[in-house]
């Protein structure tokens, strides 16, 4: 069992009794007397389990009935390849704006496929804040953005008006707030944030957007490829996809996502309230942007690291450490991070100050 | 624990002493008090299983210096494009052979970006013998082959004599049998046969064939990218390379390919025997090309299907029907099924002859 304040940035933190089940899956599924990674993905079992995933995540997203639900592969990476191909027009152009690593990436793919207009780019301020303001041209076939910057510690509180079709990379805080998907034509997520475990990738689309650019797309990189296909063109990443379901399903019994926002406001409130007041830290993020997933934050006092990197792991605490790009410390607080793990950091945080 | 003779397709049957393994990384990994799924794929304890990973597939392969190991997504139907998009010249030619629906697959990817030549081609048949005496150009820039058949049990014994690039698609038979890593150029193959669990795909490839083809390749569909990142260029499958580790390493100990090749020898001799022995079964495949992988057979009086069905359902069989392309029987006999559980099979068999 796992006793360890799990703030890494992800893969991350999951429930304990989806870990538990996915445990016992493993060497029995269904008490089928086989494992569940021993079954074909065609068997009865295994279908219900990736028809049951769909449905969890249309419920808990609302998602329209206009929209498809995919589980793929490659993650967000390969996704910011998919997006160009099978949306982008020949001699089309699309609109990005540049938040953070990940988006930068995704930039680079569809300028390998075409025009990129940069609406906002907040690269000025090592990215610690959200671009806002800026008005996306009609004449783009589609508008790009992320969501979440697990990196910096900044997060999009609103999305802007979209005269064409808006894209988002919602990896690191999908489920994790509500969000209203007719406003998006395609949302993608890699799973190992708020979702499970790496090597699946969620995708809802808005089926009416796709075949429309004149590309050939390759078969493995058409979404239709998938719609046609219930995300079983090709084998299909079981365990990753199972312990999602599992995930998703703890999530609706705990109230689905707007009982999980409650909770994650009062995580952030919590960690954001001592960074505010104890003289020893500071956010590195702009407050306005700050992210209720990744909680960036530095010592305002280097003298105190070694002191306090002590102090954090003694009390159980794995991950805290900051990316590179910004230094300092990350806590990473997704949907399965208990309270009570960002009320231990908090005791030593002030033990800090008072020591 | 999994108590059923599992002759599943694939995903397959995997050791019954990975899986326990497995289970028990899923709840506590490394004695961390973390689980596996929960840590970040740069941690040292992870950087390790993948290490480990690649130096069994390098050791148990005897694969030459020269060349790259890769674990990356997307299955072989991913590689069924990358393949062109790293070999394939602007303008250029390939070969491939087509036996059967996965090869079709390969064909189709490679069609849509350049010529392709057939070499062999065993449609007229139902895809049941291997196709020879071809001649490979050494005007192609590639020559692709697919070395089992999982659907139709076909299997190549020799490999051509090939004047260009050897590129071959081994999901269904790797690590089943000594190969010469040194004559081809590239290797793909899905996990989920002999490897692992279905979620990640082991590339073997030799670096000096790479950036030869004036092609601009999109990051993710370039070997090259994940080759410099040593397959963590975005988060890795964690899951399935760690249980396709876990595998390497029993098959380490069982003695490697060469114990399990003689194994499989054993298993199929078996089987086969007994399909040509009694007289109310008969081999799907042409004698010469049998699958020591996947075995298909059918009934010869079809009025015994309920009761052999049942008579294996009995015995504790699992996926023994066959794919609607062949129908009847098919026998997955991949490294994990032990002999006793042929045996099994084997015995059902002579007991419908004597019923």
């Amino acid at each position: 069992m796992s006793k360890k304040h799990n703030f890494s940035a992800g893969p991350c933190i999951l429930p304990q009794e989806v870990l538990k089940q996915a445990s016992k899956a493993v060497l029995n599924f269904n008490n089928d007397d086989l494992s569940l990674i021993e079954i074909s993905h065609r068997s009865k079992p295994f279908v219900e389990v990736m028809d049951n995933a769909i449905a969890l995540v249309k419920e808990l997203l609302e998602v329209p009935t206009a929209y498809s639900v995919l589980f793929l592969q490659g993650g967000a990476s390969l996704e910011f390849l998919m997006v160009p191909f099978n949306l982008l027009r020949k001699g089309g152009k699309s609109a990005y704006t540049n938040t953070g690593t990940w988006a930068k990436k995704a930039i680079a793919e569809a300028k390998s496929m075409g025009e990129v207009e940069i609406l906002g780019d907040s690269s000025d301020k090592n990215y610690n804040y959200i671009p806002k303001g800026y008005k996306i041209p009609t004449d783009v076939d589609y508008f790009h953005c992320t969501s979440n910057n697990t990196i910096y510690g900044t997060q999009m509180k609103d999305f802007p008006h979209c005269p064409t079709l808006m894209v988002c990379d919602m990896s690191s805080d999908i489920f994790s707030r509500k969000i209203d998907v007719s406003k998006f034509d395609l949302i993608y997520a890699g799973a190992q944030k708020n979702m499970g475990p790496a090597g699946t990738t969620l995708v809802i689309v808005k089926d009416e957007i796709l075949g429309k650019t004149g590309r050939n797309i390759p078969t493995m990189l058409d979404y239709n490829t998938h719609i046609s296909k219930g995300s079983m063109f090709n084998t299909p990443p079981v365990f990753p996809i199972y312990v999602s379901m599992l995930t998703l399903q703890w999530l609706k019994e705990l109230g689905g996502v707007e009982a999980i926002e409650k909770i994650n406001q009062e995580k952030a409130d919590l960690l954001y309230g001592e960074i505010d007041r104890n003289p020893l830290f500071e956010g590195a993020a702009n407050k306005d942007d700050r992210s209720n997933m990744n909680v960036t934050f530095l010592l305002t006092d280097e003298s105190k690291e070694e002191q306090f990197n002590k102090m954090w792991n003694n009390a159980g605490i794995n991950g805290l450490k900051g990316h590179r790009s910004v230094g300092g410390y990350r806590a990473s607080m997704y949907n399965a991070l208990p309270l009570e793990s960002v009320q231990v950091l908090v005791d030593v945080m002030k033990k800090l100050e008072v020591n």
